[in-house]
């Protein structure tokens, strides 16, 4: 039994502490977050603590906290015996005595959202081999997608995940925006959205790119450029349609 | 019985001709390609043509050829007794004698892919009230998601249509092609596109969008665009994040 003391208690920590709840291969003995109203719903289950001095000894650390603040919370509970990892895409790999390492679910997670971890790609990095083979232990017991991988490969994919994560949602964001303001239900573009997506998991995107950039019909996209009244709005549309015609140069 | 001429074998009327196949409220009676090998598939199930001239009397022309072909094609098979409608996002309604409409599916189709074309919406046009209750009836008859709505409304439906479908699968495409790049698997982000999708379907995608740019996190943009070597996707990257940013302000 892998025993986890589990710091921070937001989205990423929350998501983990129930996945670790449901197999028999790990146990979360302790929760810390700085903010006691934070930890109100663990306390009944587990031990709780809003001092990092107080961390009970454990086979692992697993650091949950703001990109922002991970570095400054693992130089505080460091210690030579410590096995010490964090869940972000994008800092470095701890680099403290002791054993460190990088345990990365790739996935957005919101508060009340219950998620299936099986299908969650977790991304693991360690500084030392027998440290490597414990988070494989751990992240094979709640998922099915394992991946070893390098600093960088991890930061490529953070980066990648901004690009169809983040900045697809802020499109559907604008898309639901401009509907409102036009008068249209945005529900209706729901099934699109649902099956664009598939379609993209499902083959390689470049090669199902449709719309009017592809076809480069001039006449739709000045239509539509007319039609856009905001002037960021409208520099999305022409930069994105550029980039549209220019991959489609190049295949 | 709502007898059809279906006037293009691409991939709209082939879906819509699959559809149609399956209610007993209407029935294709002929189908129309310029293209003689575009017809083989329908050959024996069904009478084809290659001449506009030779359309059969019907209650309805459904026009479903390439956008910058349907004015021609509509001019061309125009008769007073003739209802005839398109199923574009972007072309107006047709204004030929007789009776006119539209009749849009609001999804993006692909050749060998099936689709449940009872999620589809289909969006409704017509120049008289008796035509738009035979379009109702049909369009009832494949999909649980009928709108009727105006030109204006189309547009911008078509409009946001390209946002969340053809700009988000670019999106996709950069990402993929940068992850190829940078050596790492792009299914690894397969949930993670899925996931995202799903959330702005059953949230407003304005209230869960995540990420280093609603987060005003600086660090991560800088380290971001530092790893982006192609000047167009650091453009992209860096106008999305100022989007993202001045909607957060908004809010």
């Amino acid at each position: 039994m892998i025993k986890i003391v589990l710091i921070g208690a937001g989205n990423v920590a929350s998501h983990l502490y129930k996945a670790f709840g449901k197999t028999a291969v790990a146990e979360v003995i302790q929760v810390f977050s700085q903010h006691a109203e934070s930890l109100s719903e663990y306390k009944e289950e587990v031990e709780t603590t809003t001092s990092l001095s107080k961390l009970k000894p454990a086979d692992l650390y697993l650091v949950a906290v703001k990109d922002d603040a991970i570095t400054q919370v693992i130089t505080e509970i460091s210690k030579p015996a410590r096995f010490i990892v964090h869940t972000s895409g994008s800092v470095a790999m701890p680099n403290v005595s002791g054993k460190n390492g990088v345990f990365y679910p790739l996935q957005t997670f919101s508060k009340n959202v219950d998620v299936d971890f099986s299908n969650i790609p977790i991304c693991l990095e360690a500084s030392e081999e027998k440290s490597l083979e414990l988070l494989q232990e751990l992240a094979n017991s709640i998922s099915e997608k394992v991946f070893s991988i390098s600093t960088e490969q991890r930061k490529s994919l953070h980066l990648a995940a901004v690009f169809v994560s983040n900045f697809s949602n802020h499109l559907y964001a604008l898309a639901a925006e401009f509907c409102e303001a036009n008068q249209v239900p945005f529900e209706t573009l729901h099934a699109l959205m649902l099956e664009t997506t598939r379609k993209a998991v499902e083959n390689n995107p470049n090669e199902v790119q449709t719309g009017p950039a592809i076809r480069h019909d001039q006449e739709t996209i000045q239509k539509h450029l007319g039609q856009l009244k905001d002037p960021q709005l409208k520099e999305i549309y022409s930069i994105l349609t550029k980039s549209i015609q220019a991959h489609g140069k190049k295949l």
